[in-house]
């Protein structure tokens, strides 16, 4: 049971973003501009990079809805997400996307655990000053959104087939809408025109 | 040395805003509402609860702004603000303050750290489902700030004075106008019109 009284039948981050629009507003635009604005990373990377961060932070939530939204993206292939979620290194992905998933980890870690090292192999790989600050600040936006989860212990359905649903939602109509959309079926939901 | 090429002489957190202005908007907002919205928890609470969680992240940009930024509020206080970071409960706070510095102590070791025990020692000090709320997102919030600031190793002044300076122009201007006005900042020390 969630720590706080939150909205009936609302999964994961769902449930606290129905409970508060105002701060689920700036949320949802924050997401849709990391994740889905206009960036040479493709969403598909950004989401790999998100559902690794909540899988080293262990939020069960955020790994399989971002990892299924990555899926989605990815043409269904959840074998691939799964990999680079046990290990980024191994992974068939771009030796750039491995380095900045690298630098993603740390910055789970702390911020202080990010090596220059660690940005000169992404830079070696290709990566623009702007994915190394996309990257970081995705990573770090989960440190959040992981926590803000599970912090109020939040509900995390099992069955697999609820994350591919959301997630193609999600792909269709974007973050930056899903306050309203989650307000409108609280309502709905409670019998308010 | 900042890790990517950040506009000159903004420190902490104000480089990467002003680089990506895009990002800047959503965060400044959510800052906006968060710590300084309208809200049963004091603006000075809140500060506290923020520099507290910068505190255990070790985030010396965050948890030095954020102090200067409640002592302002708490008419020139730093003793206790610095009190508070070092061990809340012995500082000169109310019992409902310190019950939510210690779920929010939790959450900055991570989402899952937050007992059943936590929230409710909060709750019978008096703390409502929205203050509790809260403040799960602004540590949580916190901790994605204080990697955004370490993991592109920003600029850290080490002068007391200039974060009581920015702590007055932030306590008089807000957080979301902030993006904006380091842009007119760094178009002017640029020479653009």
């Amino acid at each position: 049971m969630a720590h706080i009284k939150l909205p009936d039948g609302l999964p994961g981050i769902r449930g606290p973003l129905a409970f508060r629009p105002e701060t689920a507003k700036p949320l949802g635009e924050l997401a849709e501009v990391l994740l889905r604005g206009e960036n040479t990373l493709s969403p598909a990377d950004r989401e790999l990079i998100a559902a690794y961060v909540s899988a080293q932070n262990e939020c069960a939530y955020c790994q399989v809805s971002h990892g299924a939204i990555a899926a989605h993206y990815l043409g269904g292939d959840e074998a691939l997400v799964a990999h680079v979620k046990r290990d980024p290194e191994s992974a068939a992905i771009s030796a750039k996307l491995k380095a900045l998933l690298a630098v993603a980890g740390k910055v789970g870690l702390g911020g202080r655990s990010v090596r220059t090292e660690d940005v000169e192999r992404a830079r070696r790989e290709g990566a623009t000053d702007k994915e190394i600050h996309d990257t970081v600040l995705i990573a770090a936006a989960f440190c959040m959104f992981n926590r803000y989860v599970d912090g109020l212990a939040t509900w995390t359905p099992e069955d697999p087939e609820s994350y591919r649903q959301r997630a193609a939602g999600i792909v269709r109509d974007g973050y930056a809408g899903l306050s309203d959309r989650l307000a409108a079926a609280v309502a709905q939901a409670r019998g308010e025109p």
